[in-house]
């Protein structure tokens, strides 16, 4: 009796408009902290220190900005992705919200857009992915595309839809955290001395450390997130018996590891696109560098905002991205744009 | 000075009517259940979300099911397990109370079985462990019976007294936690829409998903609840150089991978028998599918009772269990028996 | 721009009676706890209960005396060693004041000795680290010397100061927790019956269990307390693609082991010295032996001092130290001089 287990969507069981209701709602507190800060070297001081946090105008320190997008994002994994052959892009991504340790956390999602591929056997489903907190104030929503296959390739193709997706979040769209002030921001607890004056577009700065992925650690992630995907478990959920790194850890990672160069980009705020560009596997040595893509001011007393490209690779030299063929190198992981807060 | 260090009680160290003070008393909080949400995909709701626990009449979610267990088994193994050959089986177990985040557990021991084994070298010791919580509140009870050495096969053999055990707890006498109203159950947030009388006695569910196993994994969980069975650590423990993973870890991985087809089924409450049918090690990728052996009404409003079998297996096809010789097939990790209680 | 990243001080950075602040301040909750006692057999009733330590005159229980020292020497890590060719000792080293669930810890270093190598290519720095608490107290002080490359061999060489480092903390020195009382310490439930009068000065105790080492568990203790040295995580970054293991993970992984044998040695209050004599890589098991070096009565109710040498080993036979050369034996991987509080 099969039937009760949960088979995941097919392309055909999505329509545009519909509402996707997630499952299992999830309290966050400092225990999922510990284990963020156990599982990647994250460092950034307003993620760290509750004084910290105070002294740059929030109540105290609020969970990482990632750990807001795996818990959101894990919990629409089995009606999203349990069936995807790729995840092929984020957009529109913004935090709207901090959340803090003993929030509950929930998310559904949208579909806005539908697109059958030619080949008849996959299409294109577009989400708008929102998480909500126990007071149902969304506290960030996204945008992504996967590839779905379908369950009966004689299924008729639905009505073509695909969302017009803005490359970026404009900088007026962001939003600041309420009471957020780095006038008084302390550089030297925070780790380095570089303020958003110093950066420039088009600059490009190489993260230099790297940690080489263990089994173990990318499981504990994934499974933190409630991400149920075989493929990240299960040896013989794939041909070859290695298990697939979830995206969201080497995005985790390489943020982590950005810190080396970026220790005052403290807060991410705007995901404006990413593409996993290769699989990650245990064993591999990821490393980070970015890129400044834009700059703007805020509101925000003492508080800036910068667009970076973070790219995690695995080899390769430094600042590599693509072939001459304009494919991401093999040695490319990851391909970020994001905007995120940093002292004047 | 050896003297100083446990090497744990031999067989005839045991005397029926024995109590034995387990040490080591531990506070838990939400630190370990974001690690045990780490190493298991644990998704029950009830133990995921405080605002779904509060939908469910309880004051916040407790600490798993299993967390209960683990903590109180775990303190027991230095005066009970150390010099197990092995452990042959579990019978009326109850969990009488939730344990809240904050709550200190310890855990105790009556002996209340001795029978030596007719090879002299060995012997069978049933004891009766009791957890209990900072007001000396008992938060669970189970049996279990070890295969001890003897430290000395010249002893003389105790009488023989075997306990009286039956194979399941009755249904009226399991213990419902106060409070719990499953009327208002949403089953959205739940994950499946699967209710008790939705299951037949007899039914069987394949649960579909597997997770490899890792080394660092089940020694973090094992070490979390302070088992300190060497046999778990070091490599040099047994000829073959493995290490031999904690039954519980497998009961865990189990019951969180059951949640695929099983994601009503929150609390567990009883633990009617349970048998470690052979050694899960790292590597092996764990399945599990379980059977519906019983149901009954409660009297809390809305919750039903469903008695369940839950196997384990490290490959095999799923609900193969024996063999025509009737022993347990060679890919059969564990054959659980436990109530749960359900969504009417 | 590599500018950006921090290349980390080389020995000519360093003047004597420079301050180092030291970066990210940490919040450290019962997570971080949680953690720590998943990837150490960490068993001590003190740090392990609220109600033990309430029975021992504590509001409730500390956060351990080890995870107070990484999180304290982690954040030195980037000022400090970083460019370190080797961490060749620790003394005066003391517990100051216990570090409480929700305590935010910063760390600062006073370089207090400089002695440039007769090679010319290195030299050693002293400094005296403390790490503070939010209210700007100090939770514990320790002086360690490291050997550190120099940026340009032809840099002069500073004057030499070797700071006069007595052997060992005087009991008079150490610092007692305000309200510590052994007076009605249970025993029981501690874990063992041997009481501070139990123990003799030269007696020997073999801790008698081991713990294999993985990859995952020592990078994820290491990222927890924010060491970011790249030989932890990299297989890159040496010749011969092994991670080092950092020397704490082997300090705490011993005296969590001697938890069999010395379970009433709760709380570490002096670090007297301490050499890691090998490096210790994944896949070594790890075990430990004890010494009592020394005793000594301390003015609060029921509680002793005593001094213990915690060695460290992966292989070779118990009490083993040194070769017939004086130096330490291959298989010795760390030699700890402390001292610990103890029921009388």
């Amino acid at each position: 009796m099969a039937t009760k287990t949960n088979s995941g969507n097919f392309f055909e069981d999505y329509s545009v408009g519909q509402i996707l209701t997630h499952a299992v709602p999830r309290t966050v507190k400092m225990g999922e902290r510990a284990l963020y800060h156990a599982l990647y070297p994250a460092r950034h001081a307003l993620y760290s220190s509750d004084q910290f946090a105070q002294d740059c105008g929030l109540p105290f320190s609020p969970l990482d900005d990632m750990i807001a997008f795996h818990v959101v994002f894990g919990k629409s994994v089995p009606d999203v992705s349990l069936n995807a052959v790729a995840n092929l892009g984020y957009a529109q991504g913004r935090w709207l919200l901090p959340v803090w340790p003993g929030d509950t956390l929930r998310s559904q999602s949208e579909v806005i857009g539908l697109k059958q591929n030619s080949n008849g056997k996959t299409g294109v489903v577009y989400v708008r992915t929102t998480g909500l907190n126990q007071h149902d104030e969304a506290v960030m929503e996204y945008v992504r595309w996967v590839m779905v296959r379908k369950r009966d390739v004689n299924a008729a193709a639905p009505e073509t839809v695909v969302p017009d997706l803005p490359n970026a979040i404009a900088a007026a769209d962001l939003v600041i955290p309420e009471g957020l002030d780095f006038s008084n921001y302390n550089f030297d607890l925070a780790g380095e001395p570089h303020r958003w004056g110093d950066y420039e577009v088009g600059e490009k700065i190489d993260h230099v450390d790297g940690v080489t992925i263990e089994e173990a650690e990318h499981m504990m992630a994934t499974r933190l997130w409630q991400n149920t995907a075989k493929v990240h478990f299960d040896t013989s959920a794939r041909p070859d018996g290695t298990r697939l790194i979830y995206g969201g850890h080497v995005i985790s990672m390489a943020r982590a590891l950005s810190f080396n160069g970026l220790a005052n980009a403290q807060m991410m705020v705007g995901l404006n696109g990413g593409a996993h560009a290769n699989p990650c596997l245990s064993g591999d040595t990821v490393r980070a560098w970015s890129e400044v893509l834009d700059k703007a001011e805020t509101s925000a007393p003492g508080v800036g905002a910068i667009r970076l490209r973070l790219v995690a690779t695995k080899g390769g030299a430094p600042f590599d991205l693509r072939g001459e063929d304009g494919k991401y190198l093999p040695s490319v992981l990851l391909d970020l744009d994001y905007w995120a807060l940093m002292p004047l």
